[in-house]
C-alpha cells in the first residue's frame, strides 16, 4: 500500500499495477450512513427533503466571501458511487446492515442542486448550494459538499483580497510546500478563482490547464562553485529571459553578475529575502543604471495581501504568494454548513415540503424554509442588499435572483471553464460597494435582508 | 474529467474507465525541473548532495512539534515516477528539454534518506529529514516532501496539545468537512498519531485502519415528524448502545425522551451547543436521576485544546473536535524547508561533501553541513536540549541519536504501524519536561544546541 492508494482506490489490475476507483462516497462522516440505516428501517429515507448551504457568519472582519470549488463538487457528486471495494469495506467494518449495503450499491444521486455562480461572492446566510432529493440521497452528500466548498472557498477568498491589494500586477500562487499534496492542487486551482495568474505546482497545470511558471532556487546557486556559474548554467539552458534569484549571497553584486550573464535583455530578478521595499527600490535603480530597463523584478517572501498592498509604491512587478495563500490568510476555512431546511411528512413523493429548524439555545439556529436569494441594487447599479426569501420572489428582483441549476435529476448541467469562473469573481466584486476591498476588517459590506 | 482524475491520473483504459496513474511526481513545483534541466546541461545535476528539512522556529507559543507524515512521505518517494502521462504533459507545456524528459523517464529516487522517527517531538534546527544523493535526484523530492511533512506535522501538534488536555479521555476527529477531502484523511492519521482515538472519516478507515464512529446529526431528528420518533428509529437500527443527539430543540425533554427509548443502557449522548460546562453538569445529573449512570456524554462543539481543558472538571467523557484540529489550531502549516546543507564539488561520486549556505542578510540563513542531532537527557531521564552538529557525535550522544535509516539506495527499510508510531510520541512527549504540556503560550521547552 502507499499514499497513492486511496486516490485510486486499492484495486489492482492483473499485473499488480494499481487502478483507479473513481469514487468519492468514503469522503464522508460515518454518521451519514448510520443515519441512512436508520431511516431506511424507520420508512423515512425517501421523504422529499431539502439541505442548504450557508455560512453563519463571514470570518472575522471579513467583508464578503467568495464561493469556490463548484466545479469540484459537480465532478465529486457525479463520482460518488459506492463500488465494491467500498461495499465490502463498510461490511467488514459491520458499519450499516446488508439492506443498507444493497441501497448503496445502487446509488447514484438523481436529485437536483441548484447553487450560486462559482466566483460569486456571499454573505452570512446565502443559500451558497440547495440539494433536494429523497432525505437518503441528499444527507449523503454532505461531508464531501463542505469539505470541497469550505476549503476552495476559503483559498479564493484570501486570493481575492490579494488580487485587489495587487492592483493589476501579476501574481503566481506558490504555496504547495505548505499545505497537503492534494489540497495544493484545488489550492491552485481556487487562487486562479480569486484572480491569481499562475501557479508553481505542476499537478495544477495538469490538471486544470492554469498557467505554471517556476526557474530556480537558492539550492540551485549553492550547488555551482559561484554565482555566476549558477546565473551561466540558467541562462544557458532557459534563456536570458528567465528570472535569475538574486538573493543567496550579496543582493546587490547578484544583480550586477546576472545582467553581465544574461545582458540587459534579462528577464526578471526575484528577491525572498529582506526589506523588500527597500531592497526592490535598489534593484531596480540598479537594473535601470546597468540598462536592464526591461528586467522585472519578482518578489516572493511570506507575503499575505497587507504585504502586497505595502508594496504598491515599490517598483515590483510581480507578486509570489505562498503560505498565506494556501491558509486562507489567517482563516484557513470556512464555516459552511449543510442543513435539512425543509422535507416533507411522509415517502409520497407528491407530499408537500414543510420547513424545519433546529431550535435548542446557543447559536447554532437557523432558518427553515426552501429559500431563494437575490442580490439588491442601488441606483447606480451597486449592490446594496442579499435578499434571502422562502416565499415568492418579488418581481423586482427576479432577474437578480442567485441561485441557478446546477444538477438536474441527476445530470450534472452547468459546467464552466475556469476562466468564466475567475471573469465573473472579478465582475462580482465590481458590483460591491469600493469599501468592499478595503483590507481593514469590517462587517459585511452589505446586509442580508430576510423577507 | 472530473476531481478524482488528479487522484488517479488521466489515463482511462478500454470501457472508459479511469485508470491509477501511481505517481506523485507533479505534486512538485516547477522549478525543481527547470532547476535539473540547466544542471544536467551545465554537468552539474550529479554532484553528490544533502539536502536536510528543518524549521527556523516553532509556530509562536509553542513549546515542541511533532514529526507526522514520514509513512505517507515513504510512500509519496516510491510513487514518485514520470509516467508517461506526465511526460507527455511537460513535454507539451515546454517546461523540460527532450534530453531532460528522457532522464526524467528513467527517475527513481535511488539514494538514501534518513529521518526523526515519526511521532517523535522536534525543536528550531532539528534535521527532521536528510536526503542524500545525487543534486538532481534529491531537488525533485522538495515540494512534496514538504508539502506531507508541513501539513502533517501541523495537525498532529495540534492533536498532541488537545490529547495533552483531554488527559486521557477518548478524542473523536471530526474535521472532514472543514479541510480539502484528501487533506482531512492524512489529518485524521496526523490526529491520531498526535493522540486522537477516531475518526468520523470513513476514507481514514479505509486507507489507514483508524476506527471510525458516528451515529447521526440534527438533520435525522428534523426528518422525523417528532424527537421520539428519531430516537426511536435510530435505536431500532443502531441498537441501545448508540449515542443519541439531544440538543435539536430542549436538551432536558431530549434526554429524558432518548432514556425512555433506549432505556438505561443508553450509550451515549451528545451535546453539541449550548454553554457545555453547564449543560453537561445538567445533564449528568438528569441521567444519573433517571438510572442511566453508564450513560456517557459526548461534548462536540467548536472545540480546542483550551475549550477541552476548560472541560476538565466536567462530567464529559468523550470530546469530537473538528475545524480546530483540521486547521492546526491556529497554525496549519509548519514553516519546514528544504535546503541543500552540503554537496560535492564535481560529479565524481567520491568527491568529498563540503558544507553550503544562503548568505544573504534578511532572516533566512541557515547552518550548512550534514547534520546528526541527538537529545540529551538529564540525570531523571528527562530531555534538556536537542544536540545539532556536524563534527563526530560525542560518546555520551552515541545512542540518543535522533536519525534513522529510512531509505537506503531507493528502497524504503522503515515502514512501521500506526499504532507504533503514535506509541512513540505518547513516550517521546512524556520524557520532555513537564512544562512541555502547559497550553500557555512560551518558549520551545528545550534549547537547541549546535556543536
Amino acid at each position: 500500500m502507499n499514499s497513492a492508494d486511496l486516490e485510486k482506490g486499492l484495486a489492482k489490475d492483473e499485473g499488480g499495477r494499481r487502478v483507479g476507483v473513481p469514487s468519492t462516497a468514503l469522503f464522508t462522516d460515518q454518521y451519514e450512513l448510520t443515519m441512512l440505516r436508520a431511516a431506511l428501517r424507520a420508512g423515512t429515507a425517501e421523504r422529499r427533503s431539502v439541505f442548504e448551504v450557508f455560512t453563519r457568519r463571514l470570518p472575522e472582519g471579513r467583508r464578503y466571501g467568495v464561493v469556490a470549488g463548484t466545479g469540484r463538487l459537480l465532478d465529486a457528486v457525479e463520482n460518488f458511487r459506492f463500488d465494491p471495494d467500498v461495499i465490502g469495506f463498510l461490511r467488514e467494518r459491520e458499519i450499516v446492515d446488508g439492506a443498507t449495503l444493497d441501497w448503496l450499491a445502487d446509488y447514484r444521486f438523481r436529485g437536483n442542486i441548484w447553487g450560486y455562480r462559482e466566483g460569486e461572492v456571499y454573505f452570512p446566510g446565502s443559500p451558497i448550494l440547495r440539494v433536494e432529493g429523497s432525505f437518503a440521497e441528499c444527507v449523503l452528500l454532505e461531508t464531501v459538499v463542505l469539505s470541497i466548498l469550505n476549503h476552495d472557498s476559503a483559498i479564493a477568498a484570501a486570493a481575492s483580497r490579494m488580487s485587489s491589494a495587487a492592483g493589476g500586477r501579476p501574481l503566481i500562487e506558490m504555496g504547495a510546500r505548505r499545505t497537503h499534496e492534494l489540497a495544493a492542487v484545488a489550492a491552485s486551482r481556487a487562487a486562479y478563482v480569486g484572480g491569481f495568474d499562475t501557479t508553481s505546482d505542476l499537478a495544477a497545470g495538469f490538471r486544470y490547464g492554469i498557467p505554471t511558471v517556476g526557474t530556480s532556487a537558492h539550492a540551485f546557486t549553492l550547488l555551482h562553485d559561484n554565482e555566476r556559474d549558477a546565473f551561466q548554467a540558467q541562462v544557458d539552458a532557459l534563456g536570458s529571459g528567465t528570472t535569475l534569484l538574486v538573493d543567496t549571497y550579496d543582493v546587490a553584486e547578484a544583480v550586477r553578475t546576472a545582467v553581465e550573464v544574461a545582458g540587459p535583455e534579462l528577464g526578471a530578478v526575484r528577491i525572498d529575502s529582506g526589506d523588500l521595499l527597500l531592497v526592490a527600490h535598489r534593484v531596480r535603480q540598479q537594473l535601470d543604471e546597468l540598462g536592464a530597463v526591461n528586467t522585472r523584478i519578482v518578489v516572493t517572501s511570506d507575503l499575505d495581501e497587507y504585504a502586497i498592498a505595502s508594496l504598491a509604491a515599490a517598483p515590483v512587478d510581480a507578486y509570489g504568494v505562498g503560505t498565506q495563500l494556501v491558509t486562507g490568510s489567517g482563516h484557513p476555512t470556512c464555516s459552511m454548513v449543510y442543513k435539512l431546511v425543509a422535507r416533507a411528512h411522509s415517502a409520497d413523493p407528491k407530499a408537500p415540503l414543510h420547513a424545519v429548524a433546529k431550535k435548542s439555545l446557543g447559536g447554532k439556529t437557523s432558518i427553515g424554509g426552501r429559500k431563494w436569494a437575490a442580490r439588491r441594487v442601488d441606483a447606480e447599479g451597486y449592490a446594496d442588499a442579499e435578499v434571502v426569501g422562502t416565499g415568492p420572489v418579488p418581481a423586482e428582483l427576479l432577474d437578480r435572483q442567485l441561485l441557478v441549476e446546477l444538477v438536474k435529476g441527476g445530470e450534472v448541467v452547468a459546467r464552466e471553464s475556469l476562466d468564466t469562473v475567475r471573469d465573473r469573481h472579478v465582475a462580482a466584486r465590481a458590483a460591491l460597494p469600493m469599501s468592499a476591498i478595503q483590507l481593514s476588517r469590517g462587517e459585511p459590506v452589505i446586509p442580508t435582508v430576510y423577507m
